[in-house]
């Protein structure tokens, strides 16, 4: 069921139903199906004809393929339902995903769905979007096998089977004092091999990897990664025991930041990288195109003040897009390093120096490279030295210029708490061209004169 | 232990307990740290005193901080490991990590360590080193909990208690046949929550999502993401239990993705995106600047043919840079959403000409957009309304160019089975930027002289 002919033939077989009415045989497609296929056919298909497939699913699979349907289409889709049938999905969620989807709806919506429901799932869903959905916190769920250290291997596994029956996944047991602090973490597989009278203080891990609720997303995933977590406690500022992150959730975040990242460096505005319709895609990147058109403009407008050395020495002109071209690149490539260092963590604040160092030193030698290169061409082609010379020592000014904006811009960015993955995204881009062309001219007008 | 100044302090630790030799305490200190934490610290230390580190830890804590260090420095490491230990602690490693670990190795290195395994784990790695590192045989552990599909609950954790001594984590548990062919799932809380006498194939699931060891990585980390899946097995072309993949494998290829798709964006060779050392900086960029020098050199050479209009109207030569900023801006937009969508799978190749028609139309609309408010600055500014509109017209044509270009690269690249995300890099960036001036400059010649 995984490849795209599968995908076409679920939603042919759903609308084919659908057209000759077949309900009963319908439901029993759609208990075969995983709701994560279920969800990718129902994608394509129109919202009357969703909502009809939607009516013949239990509450259970409904609610696991609406969390699999992309938001803004589960919100076409969430709007179109009658409010009973709203609070009784949300409720069969855990209470992060109800969180999430609740938050995503108009305000009216939401406050009608969480009007209907019991008090408890009520403020546990208040609690969460509370937490701003960037940390910890937002992407937690609330759902936890919690219970007294003290408790024996033997008792734990009792415990364990009366709060894991509503569980979707349970990967960790937690130990918690009285008033709730988390004292220790048991994984299932400890808890399933030890000896039936052991207590769990005597074999729980005391000092598990805890993330504070309001840590931010991208963090909480380095610390994933750096440790290969499945699952993770969240505590609270008083070391309360107050929700669990698990792999998944971290999967989401990787992807989520990885194609943000990959967005602004491209200069796309929105955190979803797929635009679908066509004004959405001129909405998102027209204020980039202008942010350069605008940095082009003053390029236009310097180089309209060297036009007395452009008419004297009009090849300077052919040679515009090289420097713009070698400066873009060798910043890009220095940016690119430092952000995708600074995101994963490999690359840290303090590394500012000796990184900016190393990179001016790289671009320096890449520079010293190909300007001989140039000025062997430019000799034979322009049959004139000192021209190339002259291109030369521009070259490697503008790539050293390139490489030190490109190193240092990220990491001025991420001090001043700016993603730094907006570095390579045409506003830099275009500062860089304007001083690139700047150096270049200023080469030119200050150096032909003299040797031609 | 999270930050980089804890980091910090366990490494002067380890450096200040190394010079007062005090062993005794450095093993103590070990034990109460987290692998991924020793690593981190000594990455930062010269391999003698590492190696001094090293010496005070069991083969397990070695085992496991080996497996937390980068390649290459692991490598140094290895080498400087006398045989016997390096055996040691590759035997202490699941079979996955073991054939990485030892597939990295010089080729005599390697050699003696397999020569000094015991056979069934020799067997074991050289199997998985016959895996395309890039597929699911590559990055799949052996180690499974296998069992008959007639078990009873209560006999399969008996089994389990058995089997899993020896393993890291377990999440699911396998049923076979009696020749190996994967029968069905169960995930550990089912076993755990199931009566006892049940057996396992009255509640495995019988169609898990198994992976094929020939399938791509980056297919594999797709259907982990869709399926939320923790663990999966992987069967060979006869439908048998090969070995399983886990969710932190997956997350290393998830990373190890995308910050290959970000490093070849940029032109960036290499998957390893940080260089270290300046040599390492400027070899690995050189070759793509090369690209970008020869291209923009084309440029050059297109724009000298082109010398006679550029002398009648030399305003020309101040747009140069905002042609090309544009046609660059447009072609990594549309390439970076396309890229993007084929890498996490939201688009496909049956995709290619809807979403080329939706590319170039947005294109265009930006075009129109932006081209009118040139046509007016430059109405104003160089006082010549048709000279604006030469210019006007030229951009929407690069524009669109640079749409085409960007959207219809990736596909084709992605058809050729050819990594798309090269398509942003400077070999395709640079084409555009030819092809850009090609246009512009042909405006500029068929008109300009007609116009002014």
């Amino acid at each position: 069921m995984q490849d795209n002919q599968a995908d076409k033939n679920i939603q042919e077989i759903f609308e084919e139903l659908l057209s000759s009415k077949r309900f009963q045989y319908l439901k029993t497609v759609l208990m075969d199906l995983h709701p994560a296929d279920i969800a990718e056919a129902l994608q394509k298909m129109d919202p009357e004809n969703v909502m009809a497939v939607i009516r013949q699913m239990d509450t259970e699979t409904a609610a696991r393929v609406f969390l699999e349907i992309d938001p803004p289409f589960r919100k076409v889709l969430f709007q179109k339902l009658d409010d009973q049938t709203a609070v009784d999905l949300v409720l069969s969620m855990d209470s992060d995903d109800a969180a999430d989807v609740i938050g995503e709806l108009e305000p009216d919506k939401a406050e009608k769905i969480l009007g209907g429901m019991p008090f408890e799932e009520f403020r546990e869903v208040k609690t969460l979007l509370r937490h701003d959905e960037e940390t910890a916190g937002g992407i937690m769920a609330l759902e936890v096998v919690a219970m007294p250290e003290t408790l024996s291997a033997r008792d734990a596994l009792k415990e364990l089977r009366r709060q894991a029956e509503d569980l979707e996944d349970v990967y960790n047991i937690y130990a918690v004092d009285h008033s709730g602090v988390l004292k220790g973490v048991v994984s299932l597989k400890e808890l399933v091999l030890a000896s039936p009278k052991k207590s769990l203080n005597e074999f729980m891990d005391k000092e598990p990897v805890a993330i504070h609720t309001k840590m931010d997303q991208e963090e909480v995933a380095n610390i994933f990664k750096k440790y290969d977590l499945a699952s993770a406690p969240v505590v609270d500022e008083h070391n309360r025991l107050a929700g669990r992150i698990t792999f998944d959730d971290i999967m989401d975040v990787a992807e989520e930041e990885a194609s943000e990242d990959i967005a602004l460096m491209a200069g796309i505005t929105d955190e979803k990288i797929h635009g679908q319709s066509i004004w959405r895609i001129s909405s998102v990147r027209l204020p980039w195109l202008m942010v350069a058109f605008i940095g082009e403009m003053v390029s236009a407008l310097v180089m309209s003040r060297f036009h007395a050395s452009l008419e004297r020495v009009l090849a300077a002109a052919f040679f515009i897009p090289l420097m713009m071209a070698m400066g873009g690149n060798v910043g890009i490539q220095s940016a690119t390093v430092v952000i995708r260092g600074l995101a994963v963590g490999d690359i840290g604040i303090k590394d500012t120096m000796p990184r900016l160092l190393r990179e001016i030193l790289g671009a320096m030698l890449n520079g010293l490279i190909i300007a001989c290169i140039l000025v062997t061409i430019v000799t034979f082609w322009q049959n004139e030295f000192r021209f190339g010379l002259v291109l030369g020592v521009s070259l490697i000014l503008v790539i050293i210029n390139a490489a030190l904006f490109g190193t240092l811009v990220p990491f001025v960015l991420k001090m001043a708490g700016v993603d730094p993955a907006i570095a390579t995204g045409p506003f830099i881009t275009t500062s860089n061209d304007i001083l690139g062309l700047m150096v270049y001219f200023g080469m030119v007008a200050l150096f032909l004169p003299k040797v031609m």
